[in-house]
C-alpha cells in the first residue's frame, strides 16, 4: 500500500493533492461509495462554470442535467445532492393527496436506510413486499398488497406509487419483470419510481439498456457517488412536469445550492469515464472471480453475485467474518461486513491480497491464524 | 468589463478556469450570492481530503465544523448544503411535539423565501410579528403573540421556538434587544434559533462579536455562499445534542453527502479570507457611500443602510428602476431590483459606474436618457 | 334563575333530564356554544336510525347530509364531529401537492384557535392578511400576499387555497366582496374554502342567502353546535369529488364514527328549528339592543354589532370587565370576557339583568359598587 | 325475523324508536360493530349532562373518563370519538422527535385499516413484524426489527414506540408474552401502546385482568362501539402527562366535541352492562360452539377461535363463501366474508339458523342447494 495513502480512519488533513492518487480506495471493499475523486475530476472542477443554479443560469449544471436526460431518454433532469434526496423529491413529486401508500421491496434502501426519508417527509405508508424468489419482487408478489383506491373503501390507504430498486443487494431486476410491474401500475393509475442508485450496474450486466429500463418509469434516481466515483450528487430524470415539481420540492428542503457547477462537472466525468467508459464491466468480472474463489474454498453465498457485490456466508467456513476483517486489515485491505463491494478503483493488488487471505484462512494457514488469534 | 467575463445569463460553458477571475461578480449588484469562488478556494479544493463524512471520517469537513464551533463558542457544528437546510434542521431539532408554533419576523427568510421550508417540514404554525420600528422586532412586539402552552388551553398552538434573523434586509438587530428576547424565551421554556445567514455582516458592523451574538441562541445557521463567496454550504452550530439531532434530520431529508471535503475547504477559505480577513468592512463603506450619493441626488431610502445593502426608493426621482437597470446594463453593471447588494468582489470600477449612472440619470443627462428611452 | 339550573362549573352529574330545560344556557353570554340541547332534539335522538355510517347505510346521517347539500346548493355533504374537523378535512381536500400556502384573515379561527389544525396537518404555510377596514379582508388586502405558483420561482410557497370566514368576530363579510375574492381566486387556479361555522348568522343578517354565499366556494363548513344549539357536529358541503376526498381524510384522522345517527338527528332539528325557524333574527335584535344600551351608557364598541356579538370597549367606562363579570355573576348571568354572545336560548330575563347591571355600573350605583368592591 | 327489524341496507328512516329493539343486530354476524344501542343507553342519554367538555366542565364525560382510568389502573382517561382516533392521539403523544419508527404486527389495524392513520399523521415509519406462530408476535419476532437509535447510525429510523393489538383477529395475546415485550421496550427507552379496541374480549377469555394488561403499557385505547354496543366512542388511558398531550392532539385534529355527555353516558352503560355484566363470556361460548360445529362438519379454521371470532376456511367444504352468504341471507342472517363475529346481541335464533345452514350446506341438502343455485 502506497505510503501516501490516507488511512480513512485517520482524521489528520492530507497536506497533499488527494485527487492525484486513489488513496485507500484501491484497497477498500467496504462499499462503492469508497471510490476517490480523480485527477480528471479535479480538472473538470477547475474548468467548471461557477454561476447560479437557483435562477437556472449555471451552464455546467444544465449540461449535466441535459446529458442525463438524454442518456435515459427522459425530458428533463434535476441534479440533487444525494441519492436519498433524489428518492425523496421524486416520490413527493409523484404523490398527490393523502391517504397514500408507496409499495416497495421490504429490503428497499428508501425504506430501511434513509432515516425515514420519503415516508417521514410525505406521510406515505410503506407497503413492504417480500420477494418470493429471494432476489427481486415480481408482479405476483406485489398483487396481494395493492390497494386500488376507488374512494369507497375509506379504511384503505391506497397504493399510489410503486418504488422499485435496481440493483438491490447487487442483484439485477430483470427488464421483463420490471416491464410487467410498470405496465400493471400504469394500467391502474399507479405511478412508478426507480431507485436506480446502482442502475448503472444493472445496465453493465447486460440485462437491458439505460433507455430500456428508464422508459418504464415516471421518475428515476441515479447516483454519481457510488460506483461511478464522483464526490457527491445524484440525478432525477422524468417528464418536464415531474422535474419541475421535484425542483420546487428540492428547494423546500434546502437541497438547492447556489453554485453546483463544480460538483456537476465532477459527476459528468464520472458518468463519461466510468459508465460510458465501460469501467463497470471489469468490476463485475472481479466480483465473479472472488465469488468463484470463495465458493471453491468451500464458502457459500447469501445472494448470487450478478454485478459488483459478493455476499459471504460463513456458515460452513472454518473461520468467521471477524477473522477476515482482521487479517485483511493486516494485509492492507478494508472489509467491514459480510458484503464485499467491488468498484472500478479496486486495484488488482487488492484483489490478489483478498484472494490470498481467503485461501489461507480456509486452509487454516498457521501464520494467518496466529495473527488472527493474537 | 473584461472580455473574458462570463455573461451570467449566457449558458455556454466557460472553456477556461473561472476560479482565476471574478468574472461578472465584480460588476454584479444583484446579490451577495453573486460572488465567484476564487483561486484560493480552488487551491483549497485541490488539497481537500476526499473521505467519507457519513461515517464522520473526513478531516476537511470535521476541521470546518470544529473551526465554526470555535469561532461561535458552541460545542459542535454541522456542515449543511444551504442556509435553508440549516434553518430546517435547526428548527426541527429544537421542536419536540406538536402542536407548536415558531415565532418570527413577518419578513423572515425562513417564512417567505424557503418554499415552505421548516414550516412545511415540521407542521409548525408560524407566528409572524410586525416590527413596530420597521427595522427589527423587539420584545414588546413579540409579547402579544406569545402563547405559553401550559396544556390547558387546547385551542392554542403554543410558541415553542423563536427564530430571529440578523441581518434582515441588511439591517442589524442590536445585541441588547437580541439578549432581551432570548432571555425572555429561555426564562419561559422557549428555544431560540438564529438565521444568521448574514450574521457576518452584523458582526462586521461592529454591533457585537460572533461569540456575543451566538451565546444567546440554542442553534445558529450561517451561510458561506452569500457575502463570504464560497460556492455553497452553510453551518449549523449548537450543543452536542442539538447538532446530533440536526445531523440525523439532515440525513432524513437527503442532505448528507459522501465527500463534502472539497466544499468544506472552499468554505474554510471563505470564512478565513473574507470574514476574518475583514473584507466585509470595505463593503459596508462602499454601501454607505452609494447610499449617501443616492440621497444627495435627491433619492430616498426604504431602509437605512447599516451593512451591505442599499434599498432605493424612486418615488421622488425623475427616473425609475427600469431606467437604472437598463442604463446600468449598458454600462456593464447588473442590477435587477430596488435593492443593491455590495459584496467584497464588487470592483471599484463598478462602484464608479454605478455612481455615475445615478448622477447622470438624476440630471436628466441627455445621452443617458436617449439611451434609456431608445 | 331556576333552581333546577345546573351550574356549568359544578361537576356533579345532573340526576334529571337536562334536555327538558335550558339550564344555565338561558343566562349564559359566554358563547353561542353554551346553548343546551332541547327536548325536540331528544325526541329526534329517540327516533334516530342507529345504523352504520362507515358503509354509508345510516339513514339519519344520509338525510342530514342530503338536507344540507340541498340547503346550500352543493352536490354532497359530509357530517363531521366538529367545525375544526370540517376545516381540516376541507382544506386537506382542496390542497394537492406542497409547497402550498393557505391565505386567510389574520384573525381566522382556523389559524388562531384550532391548535395548529389544518396547517399542522397539511404542512401548508398560512398567509395571514390584515383587514385594512378592521372588519373583513378585501380583494385589495389580499392581492399583495398572493403568490401565483408558476413553478419557476422556487423560493415561493404558492397560494393554493384562500380560506375565508363568515361571520368573523360577529361581523358579516359582504356578499359582493366575497364574490370578488372568489372570482379572482377561481380565475387564477386558487381554490376557496369558507369557514362558515357562523354563516347562519350572516344569512340571518339579510346580507345574502345560503345559496348565494355557498355558490362561491369549493367547500364550506358550517357548525351545528354554535348558534343552532345541537350538542355537536358540523357539515362539510362541496362537490361529490371534494366530499369523497374529505370522507377519506376524515377516516384517516379517526373522525368517522359508527353510528352518528343520533347526533345527526339532533343537528337536523337544530337547523330546522333554529335557522329555518328564524330564531337567529331575534338574537340579532337582542344584540343590537344591548350594543345600543352600552353606547348610550357611554361605552364604546371594539367592533360593530352586525349579528349576535357585542364587543365591549371599557376604555371610557368608570368600571372594568372584572366588575361586569362579578356583578353579572351575582345577578345570575355568565360573562367571561369583553365579548358578549347572544344565542337563541338567552332568556329575556337574562337580557334585562344584563341591561340593568350595565346601567347601574355606569351610574356608580352604590349597592352595585359595594358588591363589586367587596 | 321481527317485521319491525330495519334492513341495514335500506336507507329509509326508521319512524320508530330503534333503541327499543335490537333490530337486525340480533341476526348480524358481520361484525361486533353491528350491535345496536339499547333502551338502557337511551335512558342514560336522556339523563346525561349536556355541558361543555372543551373547558372540562361536563360531568358525564368526566365520570366516564374517571371510570375507565379506575378500571384500568391508570391516572387519567380521554374520551375520543373512535378507536382510530384513540390510536392516533396515543401514538402521537408517545412519539417525540423524528426520525422515528413504530413497530407493530404486520396485520395490525393501525397499519392496515386506518387509512394511513397515525403513520400519515406523524410521519412515523412502520416496522411491520410477522408472527412466526401465526397467532401473535413474540419478543423473538420483534428483536431483529428493533433499531435502537443512539444517534450515530444516521441511516436508521429508530424504534421509538411498539404498538401491540389485543385481541387481533380474535386471538388473545398472552399476558406473559405481552409483559416480556413491554419489559424489553421500557428497558430500552421504547414506549408501548396497546390498541385494545377488543381488549375487553381478551380479559373475558380469562387470560388476564384489565389491570394486569393495562399496567404494562404507556397508553391504551379501548373501543365502546365494538363488542360493547355503544353507538360511538373510545377511551385513551395513560399517565396524566400522556393524556394531557393526547387531549391537545385531539383538539388539533378536530376531535374535541362540545357536548359529548350523551355519548359518554351511552358508553358508560355499555361498559357496565356488557363488560362488567359479563355478557362477553356468552359470546365466546357461542363462538366456540359454532367453530366446533364447523369443524365437525368437515370445515377448517384459518385461526383458532379464542374469543368471539370464527375464521372459516372453505378449502375442504363442498360449498363456498358465496353459498353461505346467500343461503344465510335467505334465512335472515347477515354474513359478508369468511369471518363470523359474535356479539352479545346475537340471538339464539340466529345461532340456530347459522348452525342449520352450515349443516345443510355440508350435507348438500337439496332444498338449500336449489336455492343456492337459483
Amino acid at each position: 500500500m502506497d505510503s501516501k495513502v490516507q488511512d480513512p480512519l485517520n482524521e489528520k488533513p492530507p497536506g497533499h493533492n488527494s485527487w492525484l492518487s486513489l488513496g485507500s480506495a484501491a484497497y477498500d471493499f467496504r462499499g462503492d461509495v469508497r471510490t476517490s475523486p480523480t485527477a480528471a475530476m479535479l480538472e473538470a472542477v477547475t474548468y467548471a462554470s461557477l454561476l447560479d443554479d437557483l435562477d437556472r443560469s449555471d451552464p455546467s449544471t444544465k449540461k449535466l442535467e441535459a446529458y442525463l436526460a438524454s442518456l435515459t431518454g427522459h425530458e428533463a433532469g434535476l441534479w440533487v445532492v444525494s441519492g436519498t434526496m433524489g428518492n425523496i423529491v421524486s416520490l413527493r413529486s409523484l404523490l398527490v393527496q393523502p391517504p397514500y401508500s408507496i409499495l416497495c421491496d421490504e429490503r428497499a434502501h428508501c425504506l430501511n436506510n434513509e432515516a425515514g426519508g420519503a415516508f417521514a417527509f410525505t406521510g406515505a405508508v410503506p407497503q413492504p413486499v417480500h420477494p418470493a424468489n429471494d432476489k427481486y419482487i415480481t408482479l405476483e408478489d406485489i398483487l396481494p398488497h395493492i390497494k386500488l383506491g376507488h374512494g369507497e373503501k375509506v379504511h384503505a390507504c391506497p397504493t399510489r406509487v410503486i418504488s422499485l430498486e435496481n440493483t438491490l443487494r447487487g442483484m439485477v431486476m430483470p427488464l421483463e419483470e420490471t416491464r410487467r410491474i410498470c405496465d400493471f401500475a400504469h394500467a391502474n393509475g399507479i405511478r412508478v419510481h426507480l431507485d436506480g442508485a446502482r442502475l448503472w450496474e444493472a445496465v453493465a450486466s447486460g440485462e437491458g439498456s439505460l433507455i430500456e429500463y428508464c422508459a418504464l418509469f415516471d421518475t428515476i434516481t441515479m447516483c454519481f457517488s457510488k460506483g461511478l466515483g464522483a464526490p457527491a450528487g445524484a440525478i432525477v430524470v422524468g417528464s418536464e412536469g415531474a422535474v419541475r415539481r421535484a425542483r420546487w420540492i428540492r428547494q423546500s428542503i434546502g437541497g438547492s445550492i447556489r453554485q453546483p457547477g463544480l460538483l456537476a462537472e465532477a459527476a459528468y466525468v464520472a458518468v463519461r469515464d466510468t459508465f460510458e467508459g465501460n469501467q463497470l464491466i471489469r468490476t463485475h468480472h472481479i466480483a465473479a472471480k472472488i465469488a468463484q474463489h470463495w465458493v471453491s474454498c468451500g464458502g457459500k453465498l447469501k445472494y448470487p453475485t450478478e454485478t459488483n457485490m459478493i455476499w459471504l456466508d460463513f456458515e460452513q467456513q472454518p473461520f468467521g467474518l471477524d477473522d477476515l476483517i482482521k487479517v485483511g486489515r493486516e494485509r492492507g485491505i478494508f472489509i467491514h461486513r459480510d458484503r464485499l463491494v467491488i468498484h472500478y478503483q479496486i486495484s488488482d493488488e487488492a484483489v490478489q491480497i483478498l484472494l490470498g487471505v481467503i485461501t489461507r484462512l480456509t486452509k487454516h494457514d498457521a501464520d494467518i491464524l496466529d495473527i488472527a488469534v493474537s
